[in-house]
């Protein structure tokens, strides 16, 4: 039975989810929901693109809802997610952490309302390294997980932090690359589950481009001061032209680790680690959310409904192969 | 509600169980069930120990029993499991990976009759090395997953090589190192899903006492050109006394990494790692069997009965701490 899926929004997750559903051998692709759509049409000439407001009439009905919408815009506020589950089961990677359990509340609601099933916070982080959190402190009684970004030389790219230098004014353009702090990463291999603070964990590197006449040492001030994204953190920033940022640091490239480390007994030391590195963090994304959809389809098809995370869902589900293929081969 | 557990066997396995239940919030042992009582008594004067042959006049009726008989001689052949499901949950570590399928179907049928829940092959591999094969393959489409053992320099302890090793003529004792090839693993990390035997992927490093009078090239010849265990393999054989032995290598570490790669996009590569590093590697699979132990007694607690891997249980069911919790800590 193939799966029918829907893709709403076509950013860079929509888009890394549209190219991710051409490698699932057991998907298809039956809509594109846009809010542009003359312009989607135009660039993605030969897909089933439709307007937000035709999704009610949309020529085949879809099994699944892979939401690419953002969290605050239009996965909460929007409510893309309760809008999506009046027609079928939904997947989304809404990340903001603080709020995952007032949106998994909202969600419950209306998916047990519609009889469907909305998996919520598939990315990987959340997602993958909740899941990692989960297993490997019930592997490691009493250990803590600590999640690193940025753990390869290049650095992982943070859209957020660096939209947030974007509003400065005398700022052209920007990115912001995260580096893990391999000291602290060490004293968490340590095993003695240390108090680290945010700026322990990680370091911010900016490449930025000015505007004409703009002050550097003002900018830079900016920056390194701003609360929340880089006041608790060392940041080094560097001036370079549009073209130079434009050739040598345009990729989409991220990365991380979730470390738990504990004893087993006095002086036996047990470490669990995970690792995502992806060139393309929102391909990464895409194809952590098509497997969730997958797992959407089972839940769904076995009656169930209501919200899930990664946490709720039996592994297998995740899997394009039989249950008899996964015991003869995976195990 | 808190788990009242039995420990079948006190082997190496058996003794990480007592020592990793003290570490459990929610866990209490109220039975050892040995078929050699009067001995394990001696060792573990105050734990309520009891025969095999007690198991059905526990003084304490058990939620869970975890299993730590070997996979054939006290899995499969010795129905230890069969018996212990007539009482109570159970959760083992069998690790025979052929023969998988068919002790799934055994267990899943006497589960079924007594109304409890099995949950088999818990260990690391098979167990967090299956479930890392199973999300690794699914976020990643069409890539294929690796598994290596002796990642670290020490080398990872492998008991059935040194068992096999001293059953040689003129073998006083013996400890046999797996080794990962890092070359390997480099081709791996590459994404070209290379054909690798394996040989390929691990070197074997021994260590081993003569008997008085035996010949070190014989022995060695016998080693190396043992089928399965050594021929297949770069293995390299040092002779040592048994003080050294004891004094230099009577480790139990082992550790290993599941390597899953891929390219999301022409180019664009992603790579998947989990690994765990255990000083005792019974104490590390002890720490997993007890967490599937409280998956296998929550899903007994929804009225679920029959046989269940890794591969079938919801994250969170391992976890000791609640839902609410786990969404707003562990997400």
């Amino acid at each position: 039975m193939r799966i029918k899926v829907v893709v709403v929004g076509v950013g860079n997750i929509g888009r890394a989810v549209i190219t991710g559903l051409t490698k699932q051998p057991d998907m298809d692709l039956v809509a594109v929901l846009t809010r542009r759509p003359d312009e989607v049409r135009r660039q993605l000439a030969d897909l089933p693109v439709f307007g937000w407001d035709q999704r009610e009439s949309l020529p085949t009905k879809p099994d699944v809802a892979v939401l690419c919408g953002g969290s605050r815009k239009d996965l909460f506020d929007g409510l893309q997610g309760a809008e999506m589950l009046k027609l079928c089961h939904t997947v989304d990677s809404f990340d903001t952490h603080a709020r995952i359990p007032t949106y998994a509340q909202v969600m419950d609601l209306t998916a047990r309302t519609t009889g469907h099933v909305a998996v919520i916070s598939t990315g990987w982080d959340p997602g993958t390294f909740s899941l990692a959190r989960v297993y490997g402190s019930a592997f490691l009684a009493g250990a803590k997980s600590y999640a690193f970004y940025g753990i390869t030389p290049r650095g992982g790219l943070s859209m957020g932090h660096s939209d947030a230098i974007r509003t400065l004014p005398g700022v052209q353009d920007a990115r912001q690359l995260t580096h893990a702090n391999p000291k602290a990463m060490e004293q968490v291999r340590t095993g003695k589950n240390p108090d680290l603070k945010p700026g322990d964990m990680h370091w911010r590197e900016c490449f930025v481009v000015l505007k004409p006449g703009a002050d550097p040492e003002e900018v830079r001030t900016q920056i390194v001061t701003m609360p929340h994204y880089f006041e608790p953190y060392a940041t080094k920033v560097q001036f370079v032209s549009q073209e130079e940022l434009d050739r040598d640091h345009s990729g989409m490239q991220h990365d991380g680790v979730v470390i738990t480390v504990g004893e087993t007994a006095p002086g036996h030391r047990a470490v669990i680690e995970y690792r995502n590195v992806w060139d393309s963090n929102p391909e990464g994304t895409a194809g952590i959310m098509l497997a969730f959809a997958r797992a959407a389809h089972r839940l769904g098809s076995l009656n169930n409904s209501g919200v899930f995370t990664p946490l709720d869902i039996p592994p297998a589900f995740l899997s394009p192969h039989t249950k008899e293929k996964l015991l003869k081969n995976f195990m």
